[in-house]
């Protein structure tokens, strides 16, 4: 209740602590699929969660975004053809890369599709408390009547990466199975000490103080960098300006290859990651995307500028 | 070079920072193995981490042991026969829950078979520096000519449970894969403010320190449960004092049921984890396991007295 971004009843036997959301997910492949089986993913998504499912041998499918985020009807479509799969994994909230969020609808309907076709929703919800105006949607265990969405959360993006804590948000009865694991058993939790710093941190408010400070200054830089775009770029690229998490996600005109511009862009000395590497469709060659929170402003004035420089070179 | 126990060469490209041995070896699983694999582990083994490997859908084998650790040519009976295992699960030194170690002749054919039938040693030396008089045979890399040894320790029985921290110690193209894995790549680390917290108890020298205390600490402890049980059983049950390690393991007369004789014990107020509990074939119903570790001199000798107890009111 001390922050209006998370907008959901949260008791403390629906709460697992976890070594971070990665930690988290690895453990719930782990615990709820086997080798070989099916599971989806928005396209583009995270990269490194992709492969973490890759070395748990899944079989990974993806299912096809807009600007209100994963395209529900698509995923639709694809289990009306027959595909089964485990689990569908979602950033429902200032999505990794395209930094947009999945639409009140489609959130509904995802849950329907998950209780019809028997599947869980992984919600990775790390962003959830990174908004700039409005609070975002509430996470998907709002809209979760039939218990299907287990929601992964992580101090590291609002407090701090290197205590390697994070929780997962689900059904009782999903907690238990979390709290049985034996790897859970062996170490009695999986980070205790980052734990206990952590509670005395919000004991005193310094965590709501802080995620009101990251609010307030990647804020500021987002609208910088959106500034800095408009002045080099123009109209030759499109993107929306995000309202929350860490990323622009730039649209290229068509046939421009970001992997090809990026070795330009070092040469200038600024990076990025291309497109291509948020999934292995294909599709994304023209994209990119960038990161605002970890600059100063006058570096992100300053990347923006070398990024333009790169392209009048390129083009 | 500051631990005597360890005695074997160590690079920093052949280590590797985990969140402990378990989070290292399911880590491993995930990395070296796919659902349905088979593993070998000793019989008896601990019981966590074959639950691990269960979670991970992996087909767990029993390899018979004797006063000498793992009898290595059942092991080679069962290659012969046929049986094509990604790794084989051991612990060499003051093996959890029996306190034997494996014999020198055993650690070299082992290594032998790892390379003759393609599979990984997963060798858990944990208790490798909690030696009570003389240091105990070196760490399976010491006889590992190609590269077929995974080590993983920890600082949970030599300093801290509770910072999650331990490490891996293989060949450097090994260390790689887990370097590269996708998890790692997502945070960066397994746990880098407990890991920065034991560089400086290294530097400072406190980590000798404790382990030196351990060894005095435990071996008292080790050598008063061993005077009580003779008190308190005299020959009516057999056992070997343990030389470093954690555990009694008691063999009681053929016929006895440990897991009938716990309620006894628990109305007595003490406890134990029974034989069974660390195999699946249901070959250890006349063994237990005590562990003195953790309980003052006081304590340790009200324990066995209970134990003893109960034993004749059982009898």
């Amino acid at each position: 209740n001390e922050q209006p971004g998370y907008q959901v009843e949260t008791h403390p036997q629906e709460l697992f602590l976890t070594a971070g959301a990665s930690q988290g997910l690895d453990l719930a492949c782990t615990l709820f699929a086997k080798s070989g089986d099916l599971v989806f993913v928005e396209e583009p998504t995270y990269f490194v969660i992709e492969k973490i499912f890759r070395e748990h041998n899944l079989d990974v499918v993806g299912v096809s975004t807009d600007e209100h985020g994963m395209i529900v009807s698509d995923l639709r479509d694809k289990l009306e053809s027959g595909m089964r799969p485990k689990f569908v994994y979602v950033i429902p909230t200032f999505q990794n890369p395209t930094g947009v969020s999945l639409s009140e609808s489609r959130r509904e309907e995802l849950m329907v599709l998950a209780e019809e076709y028997d599947f869980f929703i992984f919600a990775d919800e790390v962003y959830q408390l990174i908004y700039f105006d409005a609070p975002p949607l509430p996470p998907l265990r709002a809209f979760d009547k039939h218990n299907r969405a287990i929601s992964f959360g992580s101090f590291s993006k609002i407090l701090a990466p290197g205590l390697r804590t994070g929780w997962i948000h689900a059904a009782e009865e999903t907690v238990a199975k979390f709290t049985s694991s034996a790897l859970a058993f062996s170490g009695g939790g999986f980070n205790q000490f980052g734990s206990v710093l952590i509670k005395h941190v919000i004991d005193l408010g310094l965590l709501k103080k802080n995620t009101d400070l990251l609010r307030k200054v990647y804020s500021d830089r987002s609208r910088l960098m959106g500034d800095a775009l408009l002045r080099e770029f123009g109209s030759s690229v499109a993107y929306t300006c995000p309202k929350g998490g860490f990323y622009y996600w730039i649209q290229f005109p068509e046939g421009f290859d970001t992997e090809k511009f990026l070795s330009e862009c070092e040469d200038q000395g600024v990076s990025y990651r291309p497109g291509n590497s948020f999934s292995e469709s294909g599709k994304f060659a023209r994209y990119l995307r960038l990161t605002f929170t970890l600059y100063e402003e006058t570096e992100i004035k300053e990347g923006v500028s070398r990024l333009g420089a790169a392209y009048k070179k390129f083009t």
